[in-house]
C-alpha cells in the first residue's frame, strides 16, 4: 500500500470526526481551506512528540495518538478557542497495518473527545515523530493570553498536579503499583483531558491563562514574565491527587506538583469577584495564590512569606538553566 | 540558553519578515491568532522533511531552511493562495549557535521572498526533521484545487522540469560539474521559487492545480483521479533546461522531469480560450498535454498515440507499488 491509500485508509475516522463546520475543504488537495464565522479569530498551535524525548520508545499507538492530541488541543483550551481542525505529520521507520490502525483509532477517539477534525497532513519515513497542529476559533479580542495579569487577581489552576510526572516511573515500567494508584496515574499520563469548557468559562473574566505542559512553576514564570507582575505561590495549596500521594512521599509529590510538567491543566489568573460565580457552576478549579508587583514567581511558606525565587521546568536543551 | 532564548534570539528576524498583516498574535504564547479579512477562506499545508529522506544528511543549514520553506510555501501557489504565515517545528540533535543562525538566516531570506511570517514553533531535541505549516488566504470559492479539470482543457506546467531531481547527484557529492552547469540545477534542488504569483494569475482560469513534488506523472494521477479525467502529456513537448541535458543523457533527462519530483512548479488544466492572454502576460506556462474523456495519465509517442499508462513517483514507503 502505497503513502496515499495507506493516509486514506487508517485516518478516514479521524478525519471524519466532526462533518463539516468549518471546515471547507479537507485532506487529500494541497491545502486544507478553513472558514472563520464574521468577527472570529483563528487560534494556532504547533507541538511536537519525539520517541524516546517525550515519550517512551515503542509506546502503545493508540495511548501515543490519544496523549499527542489532547496535548496539542490543549493550548485552545488555554487560549479559550473552540477546536476546528488540526493536521498530523507522522513520521515513521516502517509503515505496518496493526500500528497504524491502533494510532489511528486512538486518534480518532480523542479527536470525537474533542469535537475537533483531521484536515490535512503528511506520512513521512524516519525516526518516529509527531507534529500535530491545532487550529480553534475564538471571537476577537477574547483570547486569553499570558499577557494581562494583574496586582490582585488570585492564581488559580484547573485541577490537582503533578500525576502525570510522577506516572513516568509506571511509564517506564521501572515501578509497578496497585491498579487503584497505577490506573489514575497512568490515565492522567497517557489520556489527559484539554480543559475546552473550562477555557471557554473563561473567556471574558480570566486575565492571563496557559496550559502546563513544562511544570507549575516555569509555566508560572511565563504569566508573570509577560504580564510584568510577580506571581506567589502557596505551596500548602497546590492540589495533590490522592493516588499520587499514594504513589510517593510528600516532598516528591509537591516535586511533581511544581516542576514535573505534562500536566495540560489550566493554569490562570483571575479577578477575586469571577471566583464565587465559577465555583457555585462547579468549575474544578482550585487558587493557589497571588499576583503581586514585582517579578518572578514566589513560592510562599506556611506562614505565607516568600521562601524562595522559584523557576524551573523542563527544558528541551538542557545545557543552560534559562 | 534555554529552549525559550534560543527560539526567540535565532527566528525573531524570520518572525517580523512582515508585520502584523492578518497576525493579531505571534510567537511566544500558547497560541497563534489570525485574522482573515471577510469572504476569504485559510489555506493550510502541512510538510515534514526527515534527514537522509528528505535531504542529505549534515546539509547546509542556511539551503535547508529557504528549501523547507520554498517547498512548504509552493502549497499555497498550487492553491492560488496569499502567503500570511507559518509555524516550525523543528527537532534537532543539538542546539549549537552558528547552526541555529544559519538556518535562522536562510528562513528569513525565503520569508522574505515569500512574504510570509514565522508565527509559532516548536523546538525539540531529537533526530534533525523539520515539519512546516503555512498558512495562506484564497476568496471564497476561489482556491485552485485538483477536481475540477474538463476535457478539452489544455495540460500545462509552469516552466523547465527534473531540474532538482537531476541534481541529486551533485546534492549528494557523487559528481561534479563546471558552474554553468551545477549552480542552476543545485539552486533548482536547494531553493526552489514557489510560483505564487502564477498561482493568483490562474485563479479563476485554471480548473485544476497542483505543485509537482512527486514527478509529473504521479502528481498528474492525482489531478486525473480527483477530476475523474485522462491526462494525455506529450512526452516531447515537456520542457527540459539546458542545464540538465548538458549534465545527463536525454532519456535520463525526462525519467528525471516525468518522475523525479522536487519540481515545485505548478502543473494545471486550462480552457483554451485564456492561453494567448497568459502567454502575453509572459508567464512563464507550457502546454504539455490535454485533459480527454477516460482515467489515468497517457504517456504519447511523436506521432500523439498514446504509448503507455504512466504512473510512478516518488513513494516515501517502498512495500509495494501503490
Amino acid at each position: 500500500m502505497g503513502e496515499f491509500e495507506l493516509i486514506r485508509h487508517y485516518f478516514a475516522a479521524a478525519s471524519c470526526a466532526r462533518a463539516g463546520e468549518g471546515v471547507a475543504l479537507g485532506i487529500g488537495d494541497d491545502c486544507a481551506l478553513l472558514e472563520l464565522p464574521a468577527g472570529e479569530q483563528l487560534a494556532i498551535s504547533t507541538d511536537t512528540l519525539v520517541s524516546g524525548v517525550h515519550f517512551p520508545e515503542s509506546p502503545d499507538p493508540f495511548l501515543l495518538a490519544q496523549r499527542a492530541l489532547a496535548v496539542s488541543v490543549s493550548d485552545l483550551a488555554a487560549m479559550g478557542a473552540t477546536p476546528l481542525g488540526f493536521t498530523l505529520a507522522l513520521t515513521l521507520p516502517s509503515a505496518e497495518a496493526d500500528w497504524l490502525e491502533a494510532f489511528a483509532r486512538g486518534l480518532d477517539r480523542m479527536a470525537q473527545q474533542c469535537a475537533i477534525r483531521l484536515i490535512g497532513g503528511d506520512t513521512t519515513r524516519g525516526p518516529l515523530s509527531l507534529t500535530l497542529t491545532v487550529f480553534g476559533r475564538v471571537p476577537q479580542g477574547q483570547a486569553l493570553t499570558r499577557a494581562g495579569a494583574q496586582v490582585g487577581d488570585l492564581l488559580c489552576v484547573g485541577g490537582e498536579l503533578g500525576d502525570a510526572s510522577g506516572a513516568l516511573p509506571l511509564v517506564l515500567g521501572q515501578r509497578q503499583a496497585e491498579p487503584a494508584i497505577a490506573e489514575p496515574l497512568l490515565a492522567r499520563y497517557w489520556s489527559p483531558v484539554p480543559q475546552l469548557e473550562l477555557g471557554l468559562a473563561l473567556r471574558g473574566k480570566a486575565t492571563a491563562a496557559l496550559d502546563i505542559s513544562d511544570g507549575l512553576l516555569a509555566d508560572c514564570g511565563h504569566i508573570a514574565a509577560a504580564s510584568g507582575v510577580a506571581l506567589l505561590i502557596e505551596q500548602a495549596r497546590v492540589p495533590l491527587s490522592a493516588a499520587l500521594q499514594a504513589f510517593v512521599d510528600t516532598p516528591t509529590a509537591y516535586e511533581c506538583a511544581l516542576s514535573g510538567g505534562d500536566d495540560y491543566r489550566l493554569a490562570f489568573t483571575l479577578p477575586p469577584q469571577y471566583l464565587a460565580d465559577l465555583q457555585a457552576a462547579g468549575w474544578p478549579l482550585r487558587v493557589i495564590g497571588r499576583v503581586a508587583a514585582g517579578q518572578g514567581v514566589w513560592l510562599l511558606d506556611a506562614d505565607g512569606a516568600p521562601v524562595q525565587a522559584a523557576h524551573s521546568g523542563y527544558q528541551h536543551f538542557e545545557a543552560s538553566s534559562d
